[in-house]
């Protein structure tokens, strides 16, 4: 049996990984089956199965691998300094995101820009019913959630935004945007991360509604 | 044959949904099969398929309840008047949403606040493979996004919100914000509607960060 090289090895299950998040971004996770897996990346039965024992299996390592990648964009964003605005803040993470699927930076890579978002909401359901899956999802969005906390103080610190809300709050209501925005893509087709920066410029106008008197 | 009441027929016809609704916000459309829906409803096969020929129908039926009560909270709120500032009018909707899987006001009723956000996240899964009621989402999308504009539109003609945002814009940015947050109630559980309603009054009172100068 000829020697086959690391290199080889990490490139096939890339290449396996790619056809099957095409698949699954296209049909769903429970409507594709294997057959449609080895289909889309031309290879037999065993090729494909020296590498994943089976669909689970191939599910397992995609939704690890977008939780991972947007992951990596909340984080990323929250560590710049200073800190941009909210609606920078936020356009940075969702370009970062929409991007994830052509680049192939973070892994998975496929045409279509809504294919990304499309496998976002679909990792959210099988998390649904999945108690590992949905360990890494919470585990990210602690994490995600305590870096933009940071970065809420800052603001509040720093005399930009109100500090008698918990910044807490403040920051799962930006990753609620960031999240929603993404459905809208993947339910609706693609948008500009833009649209999103000027929806966050026209609430942040509004100041302390809240308190009387003249603005 | 005994004759039987539309009223009765109502009411079996709902308890099978309610009870599907049950089925599906625990486990998924996917890994939810009949037999589980009879046996949750305690009926016989044929006293279900007397309603409904299957699995698709029950799903079909249950996508559309889900989104029409969607639909109905985000237009009722619009058509407040005046119509409360964003963070208010974004709780309302919030509080109405997550309130809908226990009042049964709707038509789905059961148990746990979660429900109808887990419901939620699998409908809009459902909807990616699914033209049909895709188009029913994409529908109901577009009408309260018109009414969502038109209130936004109304904060920037009384001068509270900057008026060099596109109204659309801010629209689209309110409803991921309120989409974003019910789907973390489905994935990490439930939240009071009012972290929302700091978030955004944290966001509303940093003003105009891009223009230079004092605030």
């Amino acid at each position: 049996m000829a020697r086959v090289s690391q290199e080889h090895l990490d490139a096939r299950r890339r290449q396996i990984l790619d056809g099957a998040a095409r698949c699954f971004a296209r049909n769903g996770f429970h409507a594709t089956s294997m057959q449609d897996v080895l289909k889309e990346v031309n290879l037999s039965a065993g090729a494909v199965y020296r590498y994943f024992s089976g669909k689970d299996e191939l599910i397992g390592a995609i939704v690890t691998e977008v939780l991972g990648g947007i992951r990596e964009a909340f984080e990323e964003v929250a560590r710049q300094s200073p800190p941009p605005m909210p609606d920078v803040l936020v356009t940075r993470v969702m370009t970062q995101v929409l991007g994830l699927g052509g680049t192939g930076k973070h892994g998975l890579s496929w045409e279509g820009e809504e294919s990304f978002p499309r496998l976002m909401v679909q990792v959210w359901t099988e998390t649904l019913r999945d108690g590992e899956l949905a360990a890494v999802l919470r585990e990210g969005f602690v994490a995600v959630r305590e870096a933009w906390v940071a970065v809420v103080e800052g603001y509040q610190e720093a005399g930009v935004m109100r500090a008698d809300v918990p910044a807490e709050h403040v920051a799962r209501t930006l990753i609620a945007a960031a999240q929603g925005f993404a459905a809208q893509q993947a339910l609706f087709g693609t948008m500009p991360a833009e649209v999103l920066q000027d929806g966050l410029r026209g609430l942040m106008s509004m100041g302390d509604t809240d308190r009387p008197g003249p603005r």
